[in-house]
């Protein structure tokens, strides 16, 4: 059943209805009423016949009619048994409000799965458990705990935290900002916050989605109703337990450069969220959101009646990477009398301006074609009169260009704060704040303009790989090492260089003059990872009495540093052209997949950290935007007096990449380190690469 | 005249004392009366004998005594004449709050010298002009026409600019944080930022001190005066203008590399000064270090109502380097039912903990030795009561480890923040900003820890870099290239290759012989600062042949790239030994002097930009900081089977950099790059370098 009913019943019961002021039943019940729903409340509870007014019902049945949504406030155990009795009224949805499930340990899980069940086989939605419940004001219901309704408006909040669902709520109620849903997701033991942003994305009151999350389980579903949504609205989301969590054990690069919240940073990136990394920020992004147009591009128009203020203006929109422009140099405004121009790019307005003067500044700005959104700040001065200022400001909005207001100082604007957001104009304490909010709009418009994803599909032996990897995950041999790894690779179309396993000197000098001199010769064993670290990779082998003594060396000091290493032979192949070293790999996050990763290699990566991650599948432009967003890419590029390297391919080999693990989700790490690139228009080389596969999974 | 009589005096005289309402000179006397002055109350204006209820005088003689302070409401232009009445009746101190001076333009600019000098020669303090005035709130003075007067406290604020002087009276009223003194400075024509920072130092009144800046003239003052303060009480500045402003032009890498604000933010470092980045934060930072200790420590203890507020506190204690502690394990209060223990390193107090429970959490942390220190969050919960709660908190303050509350949401909470605050408990509505507070703290009290600062004096040869200074200054030849660099840098106990410089293809082959092969070689040209960018650098030349051919093809190349060029010949010296490049250098900032600069060489420096800087002088402590703080620290150390290098060579490199340039003030601008440095006890080389010097003054 669509959860579009659960936010639009005709009717409300609210079983566990009581009289005794502060429980959960009695503050719901009130709530319901003090909030104006205009269907039936059916209060349900055997021990009384009437409650705050409203005939109460001993049963769900005896209200004698069908009933859409049920709030259940009763205890966890006895939840069960009401959803049966739910079942025979025709119930669409219920709201369970009792905590004692999933967060309280492993009884309370098993009790939720059990109540999930029931309710799928029952056909009747879930929200929760342990939420506070829902308010919808335009239907003027308020069926949670959550606290008083907010002004009806065009934000939708949706929260995994009740607490931090109350907090929002009397943030938007302090702030003035209208609300259209206000959902507390609960534990999502039915409806998920990927249902929840699917509803908003389609509910036409939401103009404005803004969502507390703390986990995600399912990341591709997650990404599609995200990237939905956010082709519809903004979609704010602050994304808590960053830091810290969950790093997996890994062997690769890859995987140890990638934290629990570069996965999230990822899928937020593709499916155009706007990230709030504050509390504080979630609504000042929203309420940017709400009432202005998206900039067009990054040029801001700073008015102000106050230098110091302007100063800090300029320099929070130079540190956003937007510029501060100048404006009406041409149509001549600039002799307006109230204006000046001080350090080159502010405008200043002078510090007794009047209220229409600060609405001339706006006008001027919005007719001009170099400004793409305006920035009015006001400090309050002997001679200011913040209201009426609020009000010209007001009148001059045209809904075309961004105009946010940084009243800063609080006792004496208040009441034009107020004013201000009732008039539609979003308003900031601190410049800082604006500016924040400006840059989150200016970067979800580009996001919005992004062009079309078309992904590469290369032709490929798909079958070759699936070949060695399920021989692979049938043996347990789950680590792949250079051999393997590049048979993989040359099945995806990667350059190898040739060569071949030698298991003895005289072998290891054949392969070597049939393929040609100089080669490298690596050792192969399945219990040594990094090769080089113990003496195990030779380059630059020039003739064959070199080779047959490498050889023997070569196993010598294997085995003697690590006797109890399986030796399968060494690897001879042709030794890669000179080229510029860079890595390239994936690791599987468990919600949204392969992530892949870029970075130049060697001290890049190992100690400049310097590397970027994308969720795969990736297109051409996507991969070359991951080279061009690290601090290294000018290596690429060349620097002083050196040619550059053959950017498309990199970006090609990150593609293949994304194909291979999009293709094989058994793979769930894979480095080429180094993968060795050279000019435009030659082939890049797998010079070395591993892979780590998952275990087949257990027979039952 | 000392400028404490300003803040303390017996009587004050307004000067333009008006009847008209919103006048200046009207808001002055009448903030005066209603702030509640204790001394006399001087209205001065010839048209009327009486003001707002106060005898008015026609001039400030008629007073018939001496006067303290009088408070100049009139225009610019009538103030000069007024400074001889002043004068006259012995007026230690004047309030000038016109504008029309530097602010205003040249004109401007001069009226304000003829004025300072005026106060000069009649021993008169000034503060202004252009300024609202000050508040005293012990001697209930309000000499200013910012607004009312805050709450009697320990903060003490001063602003550079006087529209966010009013702003931060609004933020203190309305946050009710204490105030002691609120200084608008104005132009700063007699009384400086170092004076105020100064007499806030030792104003008994002031535990706390903030200011807004927005530039500062004499950097060595400042840093003394600053250190002073913040040895006595935390300082914390809020400096605008940091970014695009005034790169001047630079030809070194360090000049580059070094931005306008590199300067402050090394200034702050060094003198303790906690730097806010937004506005918002300076009250965040003020209001914690004015109510609560410094903490001994980084660890956290976190109680919280709810899992997701929790999570995000915990998520900002990790951001910034702090981290989240466990606690009472051992004194086995975990057993206290109110209190479970989620995420294995976050305390959280269940739901419907109650005012009691909170409070013995607290104690619970205060008795614990593994915490540093306490945030508190509440979330608004059905069942919450914030205002006992914060009672129970407030009763539980110990003085010894600081304890910050976030109480989220504001309608709900609003009355329990003033009770906060009052109990002397600071209140955040954010987890992020009550921790960023801390971290401010945390570092405050780092610096307050600091060992004594120590500057190594190196036996040098002083005099001849004398001699070879005032020479180039005389002739005008401000750059010095290599030759004369390495002269400079070997007279300060540089390690420099031996070389010479060879006029001929002889010549040079002579030197090489003398010295040793193999030999670089580079060109010597006044006219060419990139060498090597133009085939002017060879290296490893191995023998007199060799070296006969290089010098010839090397100024054969260089006369037809740069045909304008100025060959003085070609520099023959011993090849440095294999080792690591790294860049040190120095760039002279105009206020607050050598910059000295640190990175790796190469790429580390001209792609990574992973450079650090320092104010000279630098103590060996302090260089060896210089080197930790870059990424690339690790490349130092040695990675994988290398062995690091001598870091304590680098660091007596940069301490003889900054003996060399706080000795010759001179040298605007020295590279040295690259400094190759090898294993530990190995002398680091000068490999090459480059100076400039500033022009000698004109003579008049």
């Amino acid at each position: 059943m669509s959860i579009d009913k659960l936010f639009t019943p005709e009717n409300i019961a609210v079983v566990g209805a009581s009289r005794t002021v502060g429980k959960i039943g009695n503050i719901i019940l009130n709530n319901l009423i003090r909030g104006g729903f205009k269907g039936d409340i059916i209060p349900v509870n055997p021990a009384v016949s009437e409650l705050l007014g409203l005939p109460c019902f001993p049963s769900l049945a005896d209200y004698g009619k069908d009933i859409d949504l049920v709030v259940i406030a009763i205890p966890s155990t006895q939840v069960k048994d009401l959803i049966d009795e739910c079942a025979k009224v025709n119930v669409k949805a219920v709201i369970v409000t009792a905590s004692g499930y999933c967060e309280s340990g492993p009884e309370g899980a098993v009790l939720e799965q059990e109540l999930a069940d029931l309710c799928q086989r029952r056909d009747i939605r879930l929200l929760g458990p342990n939420c506070l419940g829902f308010m919808n004001t335009e239907k003027s219901i308020n069926a949670s705990f959550a606290g008083d309704m907010p002004e009806v408006g065009g934000i939708s909040v949706f929260s995994q935290s009740g607490a931090l669902c109350s907090v929002m709520l009397d943030l938007a109620i302090d702030k003035h900002l209208g609300v259209a849903k206000l959902i507390s997701v609960g534990n999502k033991a039915n409806i998920s916050g990927i249902d929840i942003l699917s509803y908003l994305a389609r509910d036409k009151q939401t103009t404005v989605i803004v969502g507390y999350l703390e986990n995600i389980i399912s990341g591709e579903n997650f990404i599609k109703a995200a990237e939905d949504a956010a082709n519809k609205k903004p979609v704010i989301i602050l994304k808590s337990g960053t830091t810290q969590a969950g790093l997996k054990a890994t062997v690769s690069h890859t995987g140890v450069l990638a934290s629990a919240d570069t996965a999230y940073g990822a899928a937020f990136k593709r499916s155009g969220v706007i990230r709030a990394d504050t509390f504080e920020s979630l609504f000042d992004y929203a309420s940017a959101l709400s009432m202005q147009p998206l900039p067009k591009g990054n040029n801001v128009f700073i008015i102000t009646n106050a230098g110091g203020p302007g100063i800090m203006a300029a320099d929070a929109v130079e540190s956003a990477g937007m510029n501060v422009v100048e404006c009406g140099a041409q149509s001549g405004s600039l002799s307006d009398p109230q204006l000046s121009l001080t350090g080159g790019s502010l405008i200043k307005v002078l510090g007794d301006i009047d209220p229409a003067g600060y609405a001339n500044a706006v006008k001027m700005a919005l007719g001009d074609p170099g400004v793409d959104s305006i920035l009015v700040v006001l400090t309050p001065r002997a001679t200011t009169k913040p209201a009426e200022t609020a009000k010209a400001i007001a009148a001059s909005i045209d809904g075309v260009k961004p105009i946010l207001a940084v009243f800063m100082g609080c006792c004496n604007v208040t009441v034009s704060i107020e004013q201000l957001v009732r008039a539609g104009l979003p308003c900031y304490e601190s410049p800082e704040r604006a500016v924040t909010a400006l840059k989150g709009m200016g970067e979800y418009a580009a996001w919005k303009q992004r062009p079309p994803r078309t992904v590469t599909r290369f032709k490929v032996n798909r079958r070759r790989v699936e070949r060695i990897l399920s021989r692979r995950q049938r043996t347990g041999m789950l680590q792949l090492g250079e051999v393997k790894g590049k048979d993989v690779l040359g099945a995806y179309g990667f350059h190898v260089p040739e060569g071949a396993l030698a298991s003895n000197a005289e072998e290891a000098v054949e392969i070597a003059e049939r393929i040609g001199f100089p080669v490298a010769m690596k050792i192969v064993s399945p219990d040594i990872i990094h090769k080089s670290d113990l003496g195990g990779v030779f380059l630059n082998v020039a003739n064959s009495e070199a080779t047959e003594d490498t050889y023997d060396l070569m196993t010598l000091k294997i085995s003697k540093k690590v006797p109890e290493a399986r030796i399968h032979g060494v690897y001879v192949e042709k030794m890669a052209e000179k080229g510029l070293e860079v890595i390239i790999g994936m690791t599987r996050d468990p919600h949204f997949g392969p992530m892949l990763m870029f970075g130049l290699g060697g001290i890049f990566v190992e100690v400049m950290k310097d590397v970027t991650f994308h969720l795969a599948p990736i297109t051409e432009q996507e991969a070359i935007q991951m080279l061009k967003s690290t601090k290294s890419y000018a290596m690429l590029q060349g620097r002083r007096g050196q040619d550059g390297v053959d950017i498309a391919a990199i970006a090609s080999g990150l593609q293949r990449i994304s194909q291979l693990t999009t293709d094989f989700p058994q793979i769930l790490e894979l480095d080429i380190n180094p993968f060795i690139v050279g000019d435009f228009g030659s082939e890049p080389v797998v010079a070395d690469t591993r892979m780590t596969l998952a275990p087949l999974p257990e027979q039952k």
